[in-house]
């Protein structure tokens, strides 16, 4: 049986999840952007892990090895930051190839490095090994002050739903490449920058609900419904959209707000926050949209243009079963 | 210039390992089986990764998806019961080719759940992609009391080298794999399992240092030399082998002990400790033996054998520059 036939990525997910030792520490497993477990009284411990292959979330033809050194970093702290917490140590293993030369990886390690004293996180270790392919994955781990956490399921109906920056910029850069096109707005794909702890830590504390974006507005509303017991609506018109995004679409005769609900790894921050709280937030934090509105369940899913509705699909699945 | 004209895994450990951002909170990073977290007041937090490639960690022609999975949870918790600590929560990253079945995957986490279980461990979360080839990493959080954990550090001159368990089965198995044998005795290859973490306590309560044997016992006991400032004896003739092993490499024309010195994955136990605390030990724990013994650093790293002195050179290195 291929994994495309239970559903891919999520489909397998499911499967395989049904961890035998019980452990009550562990407060959230599977099913949010990072693991959460007991750690001090008052605050909990935070662990994500993601892995990036040569191929599939990079390609040496089109990114520097300091480029994906930052990417790597950026990924994992996105994570942390989705639940209001603060990225802390960091721990990669790396697969080098044969050809993997000393200058590849010092620029490697530069990205790491600078992405690193940007979000303040340690480099404290790792694994080096050689493969047939290049493969790099970074286990990060943070905390979070317990009364401050924010789960992807606490999304109440009336919610609005708000998302940091633009979205679609990650989408436009690869639509660029693949055209061929060496120019224009690439830095949304080449090197994506996950927001700032202390901008998280903002909005966790009035959200009722967080996710980053990586895999599509659409997919992350999706999680967040899915985990809140909520349906939603989004209103395709408001999305976010930089002028260069827009630019980079026209270019390639693209979509760009297509890119922003399906496309990939933009790392912004999509929130559920009652209509109340957002003056407050506005105060302290701007750099934010409304995008739509969490809905009783029964409403169900869907995206809203022009008085049409479409279906609200999941975003990017890599074992292609969107 | 390639990584190994800079002296290979090893050489690139040094030369990457200038950490910007520093946390005080950090016990110890880079260096030992485990990076060492300030947790709560009494205890540490331990935290260690390990990646394993198709093709270098394991053969699809030669390891059942069944093995494969326990494998990865075997390689990671050695590293924590060499610390004398409790493995508590794991993170796995997989990266999946194509080909990869829902039968695979339901194999490979049959292999490690049932090591999780054997060894109390809790699957949390993971993440899970697709690439050209199989890769694996599994982040593996746990923990231990301050006033017990085991450094390599700790060896003092006039210490005994000891050893769980024999050596060289891993390598036993691989050779006769090698040579096209599809019998003997290949399960200290297919199906390496640490100790328990019972043992790596009452061990780590009275030894100096401790290391889990995963490249050789050579350079196990060389990096237990290097962190703390120590030469070291290896009495070559009682280095433990099991009948098995002897016969494997019988069977293909090796030297069971070379396998024991530069092989690789036994993941047994290697300390160093006091004679006077050995007779002690034992009344809790008697499937040890003694190696050889920790010297003055100016004594050097030797390997003795009928009179004989030999080099005592690393293990493998992933960079063929051993």
């Amino acid at each position: 049986m291929k994994i495309s036939d239970i559903g891919g990525e999520f489909g397998l997910i499911k499967r395989v999840t049904g961890a035998r030792f019980e452990d009550p520490a562990v407060v959230k497993g599977v099913g949010d952007d990072c693991a959460v477990l007991e750690y001090t009284g008052d605050s909990y411990l935070l662990v994500t892990v993601d892995m990036m292959v040569e191929g599939s979330h990079f390609s040496l033809d089109w990114h520097s090895p300091y480029q994906i050194g930052k990417k790597l970093l950026e990924v994992n702290v996105s994570d942390i930051i989705a639940m209001g917490g603060s990225p802390r140590w960091a721990f990669i293993s790396l697969v080098l190839t044969p050809e993997t030369s000393v200058e590849f990886m010092d620029e490697l390690y530069r990205g790491l490095y600078d992405s690193a004293g940007r979000h303040r996180v340690a480099l404290v270790g790792g694994d080096t090994t050689h493969g047939g392919i290049m493969a790099l994955n970074l286990a990060l781990v943070g905390d979070v002050e317990k009364q401050f956490v924010r789960f992807r399921s606490g999304a109440r109906p009336g919610d609005l739903i708000c998302v940091t920056g633009t979205l679609g910029k990650n989408e436009a850069g690869l639509r660029l490449l693949q055209a061929g096109k060496k120019t224009g707005y690439l830095s949304g794909y080449l090197e994506p920058r996950c927001r700032r702890e202390e901008e998280g830590k903002i909005i966790a504390r009035r959200a009722h609900a967080m996710i980053d974006v990586s895999d599509g507005l659409a997919s992350e509303v999706v999680h967040i419904c899915e985990e809140s017991g909520t349906g939603a609506r989004i209103d395709r018109d408001d999305i976010p959209l930089s002028k260069e995004t827009v630019e980079a679409a026209r270019a390639v005769s693209g979509d760009p707000r297509e890119y922003a609900l399906y496309g990939g790894e933009d790392f912004e921050l999509v929130f559920a926050i009652s209509p109340d709280r957002v003056e407050g937030l506005r105060k302290e934090f701007s750099d934010f949209s409304a995008v739509g509105e969490i809905l009783p369940k029964v409403e169900g899913l869907y995206i809203l243009s022009d008085g049409n509705k479409t279906e609200m699909k999941r975003g990017y699945d890599h074992f292609g079963c969107v």
